[in-house]
Formats: structure tokens, C-alpha cells, sequence
């Protein structure tokens, strides 16, 4: 029967207008509780539903907003997503993810299926005529690409890898390893360039290995680490994943962080306060960058005047914790053991 | 001028017919690769875009499935996610996201408002006449509601909190402490059963204390467990995160795992193996789990005859790392001191 009943069943049953029908179900804070409560009555006895099709025809549009990731199963994206979410509700937009790995052919179709009215994209890899060949409207966040046509949201990754560098040269680290992302990334490569630099301010001795931020690869680095001669004392990881997994190795490896080597992550997950030790990290305002990206596309769509989502370039800030100290010395050492 | 572009303009620019056109953008796979490179030229060229709520009004569905999770930024979701949108993207539908906890107006609109052709519902504990006012189908995910009319795919929880308590009893733990989830869940509910069955069983003293799955409250859960009387020597909490908070909070307590107390955890996340101590856990397959649920759904919809998901209940597995061990006694104790 559902697919029968129209509209203006439901209002005459309810007795109430259509629009008063329409807006209980699109916008239901805008109708007093009694006559929603009389509406939804209607609508379920009656078996009504929108459609949703027919009504995006005359709007012509799709009323959401899709995420593109380069990977939906790192955590590291969860709040971003919650924020997104929370921010395209109150302006009436669904949330449409979408992995980026899907393959050229589906990530063309992405941009012509009139599913998404524009999108937040937080994959730079993605091949520059593929993006600006979708032509909504678009925002990118953390990752980004000077090819793609759309407005960028993020913090300054060079300014942050340098102050995880100057903490560690506070600390009187002589010689650090940057374990960095993979090749080609972004936000791999400006981490390393801010590494770069901060080891040449600072006169202190800098050292790369390649990673790709996940705990699996800061565990190899720590295997390579344990190797180097003379050891770096500090290590900046550019992920809290790939610090995890270097703290976690170098355990096993029978070294201990941070008597042994300090390290010092990227990110500020939710374990970073909780792991053994607590980890000294870069602080990405994931929740604050996601708002500010879903409010920047409403703002491009035009669907609602929204307040400024404020300056582009969201602050870093180090959180130091227990995984940095000063360098061991041989002089502390012998000290230790005697004073015991 | 891409609002006036219709298909029969790119199709002759291409040189193909409006069907070809049609089926290089909603499935290029069915498209060999010359005719679609010059369908995609032309649809450049002539800034062409499917009108996709005028094919979707025609077809009437959305093409769209819906994942409501009781709180987005749960990593524990993040391999769902993943694993749903790869089978969903096969099947030609979108993913779209909310979290439950949008209000009662917005969450009874989900159903009506056209967006989704289905739901997979990962929050057992919406009101179930919002629920089943819905009238779509649907699939229940790791959490469910008896009242919710619609298929549940999750593991046996019960069994796999058994199984907890069989390894801490095997480890000759004779007190155990349980840190579940909150009171109205679910999945608490079911995993205390198994807890308190289990202890029954082996005949060993079992206590219980309220949590809520989170860091936090694990690390709240040590504090309590260090003021009893005696303390349990085995813990097994009703989540990994919780069972991590426990452990961080018991370092900073001054007590070592496992060698003052045993903990095991329950999910099986990411950092779960390179957490020190590396945690012992039940493994929940979520990759598994997501894929399941999202070929249950799409059987549902007949919208592809896929393998049947196989049995609903999807087995658990204990993994056995370093955060158990035998408990502590002052014998072993005095023994360790007088050999060293």
C-alpha cells in the first residue's frame, strides 16, 4: 500500500496542511510537538513515505555531502567523520563515505552520479584531472594537492614536525631520526621538510628513514634504529601509530623509552595519553578540522550562512608526556647505579 | 552550461549510442576501455552530469545504504565501515553515515526521507517504534534489540565472555573481577551473563563493576580494583579500550601486568597487539562482520543474488598475548627472590 499513499492523505488524516505534513518529516523541530506527534500518527497508519527522488528533482539537489578517505579503516579519521556528520545534520545533509581506493573508473562516476552536492576530500593522491573533472564544490582536509581546484583545511605540518624537533633539542638531543610517511604523500613530505629544517636551526645531527604510519612500520624503524651506530637518542614519528609501534618494538628489543631514546609521535589519537609510556605527541584538532571543513562546504553550497570557520591553518600544539627525557649519558648511567 | 547538457549530446560528440553513455558512467567495468576513455572526453567536453534524482525517481530508490552507529567516533568502527562500503561499492550502492544520537525528530525522519534503500544498525538501544516504524530493510549489527524486527549478524557474546573467564581459570586465577559495559547495552548485558556463568562453572569468585567500554572508565576500574580486599588477580574487561585504560592506570598505580594482576580485553583492536604488555583479548572479526552484514542487506534488497553471509553468529577467538599469566603468590614470590 505504502507506495500509493500521497501527501495529501496523510494531511487530511492528520488534519493538517501538506507543507505542515513536509516540514514534520524534513524539518520536524519547526512543527510544535502535538502536531508532529498527529503527523508521524498519520504517517504511520497510513504507510506514507517521501520521495526522496521526486523531491531532489525539484531541489535539484542530492542533499548530502560525501567524505573521500584514502583509507576508511584508519582510526585516525573516526573523529573527523563524527564531526563532519554533526555539522552536515544541523544544515540537513546526509553523510556519504566513500574509500578513494574504489579505482579510477568508480572515482571518475563519483564526481556525474548526482549522489553528492560536493565533497571533503582528505586523499591528495588522487590524480589532479580525476578531481577537478568532478567540478562540485569541494574542501580539502589535512591531505592536500596545489593540482586540485578547491580550498584547503588543515594544520601547517612543517611548523608542527618543527616543534616536535626543537622539544627534543630542548631536551638536549644531539642526534634524531625522523621516521617519515610514505613517498609520495603530502603530508609525509612537509613533516619531513619541517624535520629537515628544525635539525639545520637547531646544529644538531638529522637522520631519515621511510615509513608509512602505520604501527607496523614504526616497528621495522625500530628494528633499524637498534642497528644505526651510533644510535639518535630522539626519534620523531610522523604518525602516533607508527610511535606506538616503535615504543612497542624497541620493548622488545630490550630497550626502554624513554631511559634508552624519547620519542615523540604525530596526531594525538585517543591511546596516546594511555599508552606505556604516555606519549609526547603533535596535537591534530581532528574534531575542529572536520567541523571547519563541513561548515566551509555548506558555506560553498550555499544551503546556510554559517559563521566563519576562522582561519584556514588550525593550530598544532605539542602535548608533552612521559615517552621524552633528556639523553642517556654514560655519566647518568654510571651515576644511577652508583647512587643505588 | 552544464545544467542544458543531455546525454544525447554526449553520446554524438562521442560517437556511441545514449545506452553506452549511460552505462560508462553507472558501470565502466561493463564498458571497454577505448569507448569509455572517449565517452569521458566528451563528458568533459559538454561539462555533462547525470541528473541523478531524475534516474533515481524513475527507478525509486536511492541507491544508498545507511550504517547508524550509536557513537561515529568509535574506532571500533572503523574497519565496519571499510569492510560494508567495499561490499556496497560492488553492488553499486552508496554509504552513507549517522550517528543515533542526531535526536528523536531526526532519527525517526531517516526512514521517510527517501535518502536510504536500507539500513545496517549498529545501535541496539533506539526506541524500537522508531525502529520498526521504519519499514526498511535492515540488518542488526553487533548490538541488537529482541523488539527490532529485522536479521541479526554479530558473534555470541555470551560465549566469547566464557571463554575469557576458561583462560583466566586455566591461568589458576581463583578471583576475577569483571569491568562490563553500561547497564541498558546489550552487548554488556550478554557478556556479564557469560562472565557470571563462566565463574559458576570453574567455581571461582567473581565480582563485577559498571563501566562504559572507554579508556576511562577502565582506568576508573583499576582505581576501584585497588582499594578491594582482596584484590582479584584475573580482570577481564568488556572492551579492549577499557581493558588498556586498566593497565595504564594500574602502571601509574605501581602495579605491573601481569605479574600483579591479569587483564584481558575484548575486540581485538589494531593497537591491541603492540600495547605493552601486548593484550590478550577476544577477537571480534570485523571485517568479516561488516562484509556480512552489508551482503545480508543487499540480499535483502534484491539487488544482487550474492553468496549466502553464512551462519549469523560469527565465531570469536581468544588471542593469547602477555597481559596474562599465572597470579601471583607469595611462594613464587619468596622463590623468584631467594634464586636470584
Amino acid at each position: 500500500m505504502s507506495g500509493r499513499v500521497r501527501i495529501v492523505d496523510v494531511a487530511s488524516l492528520a488534519g493538517v496542511s501538506t507543507a505542515t505534513v513536509s516540514r514534520a518529516l524534513s524539518a520536524p523541530e519547526t512543527v510544535g510537538r502535538a502536531t508532529r506527534d498527529r503527523v508521524m500518527e498519520a504517517v504511520r497508519a497510513t504507510g506514507y513515505r517521501v520521495n526522496g527522488a521526486a523531491r531532489d528533482l525539484r531541489q535539484q539537489r542530492a542533499r548530502s555531502l560525501l567524505i573521500l578517505a584514502p583509507n576508511l579503516a584508519n582510526t585516525f579519521f573516526s573523529r573527523i567523520f563524527s564531526a563532519i556528520q554533526e555539522e552536515a545534520s544541523a544544515a540537513g545533509l546526509a553523510v556519504q563515505i566513500s574509500d578513494s581506493r574504489i579505482g579510477r573508473e568508480k572515482l571518475v562516476s563519483l564526481g556525474y552520479d548526482g549522489r553528492a552536492d560536493g565533497i571533503v576530500l582528505l586523499d591528495g593522491a588522487i590524480d589532479p584531472d580525476v578531481v577537478n573533472g568532478w567540478r562540485l564544490p569541494m574542501i580539502q582536509l589535512c591531505e592536500w594537492n596545489e593540482a586540485y581546484r578547491a580550498p584547503r583545511i588543515g594544520i601547517d605540518n612543517a611548523a608542527a614536525a618543527r616543534m616536535a624537533v626543537e622539544h627534543l633539542a630542548d631536551l638536549c638531543h644531539r642526534s634524531v631520526l625522523h621516521v617519515s610517511g610514505p613517498d609520495g604523500n603530502v603530508l609525509a613530505v612537509t613533516r619531513r621538510e619541517g624535520f629537515s629544517d628544525g635539525v639545520a636551526a637547531r646544529g644538531i645531527a638529522g637522520t631519515t628513514l621511510a615509513g608509512d604510519f602505520t604501527l607496523e612500520a614504526g616497528a621495522c624503524a625500530a628494528r633499524r634504529w637498534a642497528e644505526l651506530r651510533p644510535r639518535p637518542t630522539g626519534v620523531f614519528c610522523a604518525s602516533d601509530e607508527c610511535a606506538l609501534g616503535f615504543i612497542s618494538e624497541c620493548a622488545a628489543l630490550g630497550f626502554g623509552v624513554p631511559d634508552d631514546v624519547s620519542v615523540v609521535g604525530f596526531d594525538d589519537i585517543d591511546f596516546a595519553h594511555r599508552f606505556l609510556p604516555a606519549l609526547t605527541t603533535i596535537r591534530q584538532p581532528r574534531e575542529a578540522l572536520g567541523r571547519a571543513a563541513a561548515k566551509a562546504l555548506v558555506n560553498l553550497l550555499g544551503l546556510a550562512q554559517v559563521a566563519d570557520p576562522g582561519d584556514p591553518a588550525i593550530a598544532p600544539t605539542i602535548v608533552v608526556r612521559s615517552s621524552t627525557a633528556p639523553p642517556p649519558t654514560d655519566d647518568s648511567r654510571v651515576a644511577t647505579i652508583t647512587l643505588d
